[in-house]
């Protein structure tokens, strides 16, 4: 059994880990690491949790030493020492936060205003995106778990620019998502009577995902790629919705198109391309670890529209944080994690 | 590995079942009967299933064929004959619908218009609220699956009349639903822009699932219990709350009380007795098997207010229906009813 | 024209009063009060009031100096010293918060924690639900303007008790309230993950309405009346639906009741008691300052269960303030209140 | 008074025209239609409307008989012989279908299947978005009501294409709809457990007020628009939110845009440009007759983002065909509007 533990465990990241985690035939949770809740049982936290998780939070310094993986579900610019501590003690890490996402320090500074502390770190991190970069997780101890947004894109954009179908220039990417998002944290934004009821795009072409979109469309394309990201906030507990518009390149037809995304997903158990005339709802993946895809084609303007669902909170963080500790400990890479979307 | 058939797989009961099922580890989903959609995939209506379950859906006698347990989504009335189908093809048949719930042919007839056809069928029907019943459940090849208001109420009242530390008069149950209790069909009542941002009672006093309530109870304190039971819809997806107020006898205190309901469920997995100052929540309980039961004594008028919690699609119909399944075939109870709450 | 001032202006009652006393044909508003946004606009914090009311948030002082009536949307315990400024300076006081709604000190010290500071204020002071107390809201220079439980309760009471129809004892009220009533304040009980599609009680047999309930209850039916009084969190923005239970006296008939009920409110603009067969629903009065009230006899417990609904933040607040404005300054009573329902 | 009558009284736009008729000061709802409802009165369909007004539903040809101007809330095609039969009487017609919405028969076969059959109708209808087309629409009788998502579009794209500052080529609108949108009629798309906790596009690049947005669109830039226009079903009641990317021109600097806009709109009652630093939330126009644009621009892709909300049901709809009818009958513009958005 392999021992894994949670830092920032009372977060939203955190306690959807804490769900899979104590279902997986593998995994002992070896511990909850909580700043706010030292001391405290999850379960109070959590009620959900009664009688199932009796774990009470620990600092980080007792949930690493127990661990052989540790997750981190924590503030950015906070994960770097965090890893730093892993790695002098032989501990996977896996960062569910943005500290390790960035190739560029700049972008990095420039994003999310600090800086790379540990740069032998940053080189050995690896993006963990399993569906792109299975091979180079396996081998690694570091792990910079996507961002939301950006796995609905990244995994929503690779076969065309992958297969060149699309133009890199002006893609536009309006993505929703649902309050869980937001975190734990309280703000008016997730106020109930603010947003139930409410919709609005915010940080609008502003967002911090937006370098890593970027960086991530750029390797496959492997060119530059400037990208129009907006996002929304969506009045549902869980999910996202990326509806992304692409330039088709001359003379791309229907079917290459859909070759493209049956090609590159055939293999992929959590990728689903939904068959003509299907549209990806977020409904349909919901506490999930899937990403559905629907690829639509308007000839009036040579677009490619596609639609990506994925839960936010599941294939968009905690879900795929699995998935990576799957590959580096050499283990079905969906074990624990086949659950079926509820339909309501 | 068991083989199980639904009847009336597309409708949420029925779905819900799916998802269940297709997790089990003991058992293999044989067949899959709606009489609105057959003949089509039953990923082609509910498109969460897609690339997991790619069942057809066929006749109700087909899956009768194919299966060694069957589950009967269906409206009251249409149970009987096929539990005589199965019995005489010795299928075990568990009715998620109300026809064997009754024992009385006349409640029966006065709250479903309907009559008893196979009065030894109805005889042999064991009714499958495992926590009460469980024995009873053990030998049984008919089950008839409580609904799920009385599922609720059951679980809540049982260790305070079974103690009788209530009295049996002037009970009151003010229930609350998710919207999935209407069911797939269309209706006014579950039409969005009319049932969101809405509320109100239903049926009030006069709902069908007063007398399968009412006998529950009656068994449970060995008197003839009336009660005054009114639901409510609620703008979610899932979950029931009941709120019951009973009046304590003279001379119990807060400690008999909570004696009792620990007493009662101390060996039950799926029921938690909430410490005090704990609130039955059904955010807690949604998507998974459990019965969260909370309870608060008013001095100012000596009142027992039980809180009861279900997922009403999963204690309180499918969830228990497959719980039901495990004690017939000898498995472990919980087997494969492990989910852990979302907690959002 | 009447200078009305508010005070706490950007909390949920006071904006509610905005956008009612903004529409008032014989109403300027004088002055919008708030501490925590003094010296910004209210349509800054607000953005729905753009180019409506720029009016910038001032001091009490302020707001009280320009006004011939003022309305306070303030924490419980901060209204008394506003009272007395008020009263000093011969301006009309509505307090929507709780300080002058109990006629006992002991009651105030118990479930408040506070004491009475200006007696002579307290005595003067008239609980402000128009339809029971309408006369002396009349000559009445500070009001007590109703909580909203209380409101929906006393109105869904008020015919069977002042007819004595029931029993006054064994009274059960299972009141579910919309997210707006727990105010702007950030919590995590408004937190939008924690609360949507999530479904509880809260308070149970303790919440600070109860008293208030009991004392108009009792001043109907003219002895002492102990209620138990359960409020609920409903995942909706507004409204309040209460279903109350109440035993009916002997001999009392069904049509006992309905001539109770219509006789009562048959010259009430407010009040809209429905025929046989409905069922009074928060979805019909909403952003209205109607309470709607439906009447339902159990003959097999003998009991009446009455649903009162009304938007909670209108009848429930700032609606009723505005018809007590309207009373006092000898307006018609229904002046900037006839809203009709929004039904989606 | 002016005696105005709905036919199609009982779908939303019809309830909403209700709502606002009533409210108006210089007008007597003279009937309402309903074929479904006929001969029942419209407070039993819309309990909300009790004791307001107890129209009896009417046919069509009475409704036609006593009105001075008609409202239509029907199915497309339904619209041209109601408007022969109103202007054969003299009745101003208003249309809140999509009969009369095109120009060209063409586009009305291509999109609707249907044909135009009195081509003097369409020759003398007009395209009712007032801030447009405020002057043809004063000396008509036939008014096309706009739809509600090209209304959201066209104010929110009017001033950058009128002024030049943006491309008419490569415009993608990503709008997103509540479910009042979808009508009163039952369907799987609005079903509770199905729409609620869901999101998804539908009708991609294939919606059919897309040849109604490009007809608007061509005629305010005097070239042809060709658009990718991709609706979204948003699980909340009112309110439609458009996002809106165009390429801006060379050389457009920030405040171009910001004086187009501001310059567009300064005489506009109902259309509010929001500041800079602001987003348009369908929140703070919900139940209004408002329009909120808020204008972005990305320096990175060179690209204006418009967002544009309205309540789809009441600028969008019930509140613009009001609008119309003010400006046809010499009323000011804003009677009987002024709903202030309810902030919750």
């Amino acid at each position: 059994m392999i021992k894994a533990g949670i830092i920032g465990a009372t977060g939203y990241a955190g306690i959807e880990l804490c769900r899979i985690l104590l279902n997986h035939p593998k995994v002992v949770l070896s511990g909850v690491g909580s700043v706010s809740f030292e001391g405290k049982k999850i379960s109070e936290v959590y009620p959900a949790l009664n009688g199932i998780c009796d774990l009470v939070c620990q600092s980080t310094d007792e949930v690493i030493e127990n661990s052989e993986v540790v997750f981190a579900c924590v503030m950015h610019g906070l994960s770097q020492d965090l890893a730093k501590k892993c790695a002098d003690n032989g501990v996977v890490f896996i960062d569910l936060g943005a500290d390790f996402r960035l190739d560029s320090a700049n972008d990095y500074k420039e994003w999310y205003d600090s800086d790379f502390k540990h740069l032998d770190l940053h080189k050995r991190a690896v993006y963990g995106l399993p569906e792109l970069y299975r091979n180079d997780i396996k081998g690694s101890k570091i792990i910079a778990n996507p961002g939301c947004y950006p796995t609905s894109i990244a995994l929503g954009l690779f076969p065309a620019l992958n297969s060149g179908l699309v133009s890199t220039n002006g893609i536009v990417i309006d993505s929703k998502s649902g309050v869980s998002g937001a975190g734990r944290g309280l703000s008016q934004t997730a106020h109930y009577p603010n947003c139930n009821e409410a919709f609005a795009p915010y940080k609008i072409a502003a967002h911090r995902h937006t370098p890593e979109i970027e960086q991530t469309l750029s390797k496959i394309s492997k060119k530059d790629v400037t990208v129009l990201f907006v996002p929304h906030l969506l009045p549902v507990n869980r999910g996202i919705i990326s509806t992304i518009y692409a330039k088709l390149e001359e003379n791309v037809s229907k079917s290459d198109v859909r070759k493209a995304f049956e090609n590159s997903y055939k293999n992929e158990k959590f990728v689903r391309v939904l068959d003509d005339g299907n549209v990806a709802n977020l409904r349909d993946v919901k506490c999930s670890n899937f990403c559905d895809i629907s690829i639509h084609i308007d000839d009036r303007t040579n677009t490619l529209v596609i639609v990506s669902a994925i839960d936010n909170m599941v294939k968009g963080a905690s879900g795929q944080a699995v998935q990576n500790m799957n590959i580096i400990f050499d283990l079905p890479e969906d074990m624990g994690l086949c659950f079926i979307p509820t339909t309501f």
